[in-house]
């Protein structure tokens, strides 16, 4: 079979994967939802055409952007992921003895039904007691989650184009930080450098109008556009110094990409990546 | 114009990128030689439809192959380049105000011929006065370059297979070592973690069955196969502990990927990646 599944990265970039099957394509209420078996990168899921994940990179966005937030917070006892219902995230999440309760904010229900028939690595967690299915606009859920009632928010979002749009501005940051515990964590995905430069510009300057302490990190996933990919974090205050202090206890069990001296490093960026971050920019 | 140029990364995986027009197409002795104008990453150099590198990231790749052998060497007077017709390494090992002498060993003139035509940015310091051109077989070179020859060989090739092969072996490595003056540093790109793990293990054994001490490093160049990118680093006897410490003074001029933090993350391997240099692997 010479079947090639292609994605349309940037108007003049596409990333090819060609696929011994089409484990299923169907058309939710927002995107089309697909799991392709790619003979190089394992089962991949795809929205509207989008690799949101595959099982030969999946494990370095899903630790990279959990446990850096989970490692720093003091007690990150509750936990809100918004997007993310293919279930890595929640996965990473549970690892962390500390936390009581996760809440999945997934607009898109069929991405977990999916997720949870075709890649069970993925969706292994979403039975802990802990997990609380909200189904609906994440956005929505954060602004009437009350006053302090997170300790870590992680936005596992697809691009802010379409419906993950309302997760990337000013508004949705003042809701998560309302929804915040004292010291709480905001991380959001926030794309590549090599590609896009202005929305990390964007996301990093509507952090900053909105927390005291906000800083960018990084790690490679070569599915994705530009392969660099960045996380935005911010803090709530009271924090200590550094604010990006870990927590002595590292989570329990065997990591991938992850480790302590993994997260100092990613912290480490390149000018051309500092040079987004900074004020005048 | 709708014109794609695709590179077959691996038999499951392409990258494909809009051309706004072909800058020069010929076969040299050894290979077809290309330059595109892209959309997406700028002008790029093609050998055998392969991206050697691109206008957006090149200086992730030669920042990061020169800089650091040159920051660990004691004194790096004297450097050759095997391979790296394209100028980009020899460009970077210029800015060392140490560097006295510059060999560069391309096995194909035309590599260079058309860079210069069309990439003046990456051979912009071929015409210093401390390079010397010895076009052809850099192994060649290197096993009759003399005992003690060179402070630093950077191995700037394409994939092992074709003719680069011989610049990934054990025959090459102990030829290097003979040629390095003592204390003197080797360093080779040695492909993906995500794709080309048996490389990086192979390179390692082959490097540790030579040298005391080695070691591996990473990069992003997104327009690589997986993105994530190694360098294979060993060093001669005698060295300071650690033997990866940068002398303090760095080179000088501006940089967009390299900077002394970013060379000391890069040896921070995420956990699948430091599998690959275990010595029982």
């Amino acid at each position: 079979m010479n079947l090639w599944w292609t994605e349309q990265q940037t108007p003049g970039l596409r990333l090819g994967l060609k696929c011994a099957a089409v484990l299923e394509q169907r058309r939710s209420a927002y995107q089309e939802v697909a799991v392709y078996a790619t003979d190089t990168y394992g089962r991949m899921l795809a929205l509207d055409d989008m690799v949101m994940t595959t099982e030969a990179d999946e494990f370095v966005y899903h630790e990279m952007l959990a446990h850096p937030a989970l490692t720093l917070c003091a007690d990150p006892r509750r936990v809100l992921v918004v997007g993310g219902g293919d279930g890595g995230t929640v996965r990473e999440v549970c690892r962390h003895a500390a936390v009581r309760r996760v809440v999945l904010a997934e607009l898109d229900p069929e991405v977990t039904a999916v997720c949870r028939r075709h890649l069970a690595g993925l969706t292994s967690a979403l039975d802990d007691p802990r997990v609380e299915n909200v189904p609906g606009d994440g956005a929505a859920y954060l602004a009437g989650a009350g006053a302090g009632s997170f300790d870590v928010v992680l936005v596992d979002a697809p691009d802010p184009i379409g419906p993950a749009e309302g997760l990337f501005g000013a508004e949705f940051y003042a809701a998560a930080r309302e929804a915040l515990a004292p010291g709480g964590i905001l991380v959001t995905q926030s794309e590549s450098p090599f590609l896009h430069g202005d929305l990390i510009r964007r996301v990093q300057v509507a952090m900053r109008a909105t927390f005291p302490a906000v800083a960018l990190y990084w790690a490679v996933v070569p599915t994705y556009p530009g392969a660099m990919w960045t996380f935005s974090i911010a803090r709530k205050p009271p924090f200590g110094d550094p604010w990006l202090a870990q927590r002595p206890a590292a989570p329990a069990g065997d990591f991938r990409y992850w480790s302590p001296q993994v997260q100092r490093a990613a912290f480490v960026l390149p000018p051309f990546v500092g040079a987004l971050t900074e004020a005048d920019s």
